[in-house]
């Protein structure tokens, strides 16, 4: 039988889930769930129904897991905990800071419904923190570095789009390749915020905003811009529509490390991402992680767990001795 | 306490065991047992006894983990199943067509004696699996390629050493840089064996030995060299021991995959890693690896395990909430 997969919230990351489970073959779409009219909402799948929200409790034996497509600041903080009671659930939060808290109540949740919820799937968190995990397990003795891009930081994008006179806004992060090359070389640099990343702004101006005040708001925001290289392009609404709608991203993670009895011999591991689609990929990763949230199910497991918590080979359709025989 | 390791082998493999124990906070090494005469190995340890492997019954009691640094081709077959029934073992076996079958022998041992045998650990295989496994669970529909190098082919250096004339040989497995980029580009190439590699090697002749021939043997050589592109250097033995005694070593496990209602995105995985010291960055991993084997002891866990099975938190001195605070 098939692993039935729900979707709660149908924006990008829900399209995202709904196409790759079309692309697993051991598991169906069985339902989407949304806050909105639900005849409003046109779906991929045929033959799989949009289903309000407040109707999620009559689906609790014709889900297997349920993916949580919320985000992170105001959705998933109250989603995971209440849907883990239910369902068995997967979720991709994403506040680096507040991962410990969220663990807590989404643990607490999961043990009393007797399921099973991951947290922070995806790739940062997600890939790149295995690939820290790791890394610094073989490598003690080392430095990490991660740079992101090149791609459009929400956040920073809607900071922008927050200043007086900005009509719309795109925040590229770009890692600064004298940086990957300084790390790749094995010379251990200390890298400053400003030398690691630069930020590229897109900024549609609404009429007669002044282009000079707008660049210098930008440029001094503290956190979001002050500690950067800042470039920014004044754009028309064509050209921004045209060119700025892509969801490309990616990533690198670095660990350098040294070994030997007078630590004479460095190592370095490189992992890189570069993807078309962040939505499409993040959602990838999330049902090869809802394979491993149902078999720990089936096992009788409970509680919360990260992508740390699991076996690799929970994540594949292949047999162990399938995987041994064709990937070891 | 700290987890006590015996080390089995005190060659290359021995060695760096030894210096990644040292670099462990939480092991400590309790001794080396070899098929020499004891009194013949000096090891880098102070205090720590050398002790001839026919006494090694002795120290079930007193070892944890035992390493297996043994050779794939004779050594560890016999050894692992032989010490899986006495230690919790840990070995590095890399002939990948032979992997299913020293999995089934080990399994039986390690089980007959209530232990965790841990096979096939370090880089490839060992990281490398892992990466081709998770980058095929997140992008099924997709394609895998798999670099070597720059680094020493022992297989291949020991065939051209066997050639009549030949006093002493290295031979280099590069990638080509056309080929990385192909598969960086995104382009999905088709690439034969002589697209991925060269091989270069470095040989010193003896006396009055032809060197046209021994270029001609070695490039014709079927299997080794007949199907690369292979270039042949001839040189004196001071350069060849002072220029070619290195054991770097490295290489890329990339995988491409699509993704989208009509496979229109594009996605890429690499993972690069760059070794001065290959021994030495193998049994950093078969290390971190040991710490999963004595945890998953400590569970009453029994029989073989490869790195498909091991969660990544197992491999870590750090607990799960450290690695959620600081990692995820």
């Amino acid at each position: 039988m098939k692993t039935r997969i729900g979707i709660l919230g149908y924006g990008n990351l829900g399209k995202g889930t709904e196409v790759a489970v079309a692309a697993a073959e051991d598991m169906e779409l069985a339902a989407v769930f949304t806050r909105r009219d639900p005849s409003s909402v046109k779906i991929l799948t045929d033959g799989v129904p949009v289903v309000n929200v407040d109707e999620i409790e009559k689906w609790t034996d014709k889900i297997d897991v349920l993916v949580l497509c919320g985000g992170s600041a105001t959705d998933l903080p109250v989603q995971t905990p209440r849907y883990a009671k239910l369902f068995n659930v997967i979720d991709s939060f994403d506040t680096h800071a507040r991962i410990p808290e969220h663990f807590g109540n989404v643990d607490a949740a999961a043990k009393e419904g007797n399921k099973v919820a991951m947290i922070s799937v995806g790739w940062d968190p997600g890939l790149f923190s295995l690939n820290r995990v790791y890394a610094n397990a073989i490598l003690p003795d080392g430095k990490d570095y991660t740079f992101w891009g090149k791609g459009v930081s929400q956040g920073h994008s809607d900071a922008v789009r927050r200043i007086e006179g900005v009509k719309n806004a795109k925040q590229y992060t770009i890692p600064k390749e004298e940086a990957l090359e300084a790390v790749r070389s094995g010379k251990n640099p200390e890298l400053s915020t400003r030398d690691k990343h630069l930020r590229e702004c897109f900024v549609v101006l609404k009429e007669g905003a002044d282009k000079d005040r707008v660049e210098k708001e930008i440029k001094e925001m503290p956190n979001y811009f002050a500690d950067y290289d800042t470039v920014v392009h004044f754009i028309d609404e064509d050209e921004f529509l045209r060119d700025h709608s892509g969801m490309a991203h990616g990533g690198f993670v670095f660990r350098t490390g040294k070994t030997g009895a007078n630590k004479e011999n460095n190592h370095i591991i490189e992992y890189r991402i570069k993807l078309d689609s962040n939505p499409e990929f993040t959602t990838s990763v999330i049902i090869a992680y809802a394979r491993a949230v149902k078999r720990l199910a089936d096992e009788g497991v409970s509680g919360a767990k990260t992508v740390f918590d699991i076996p690799p080979a929970y994540l594949c359709t292949q047999t162990d001795e399938e995987l041994r025989a064709h990937f070891l």
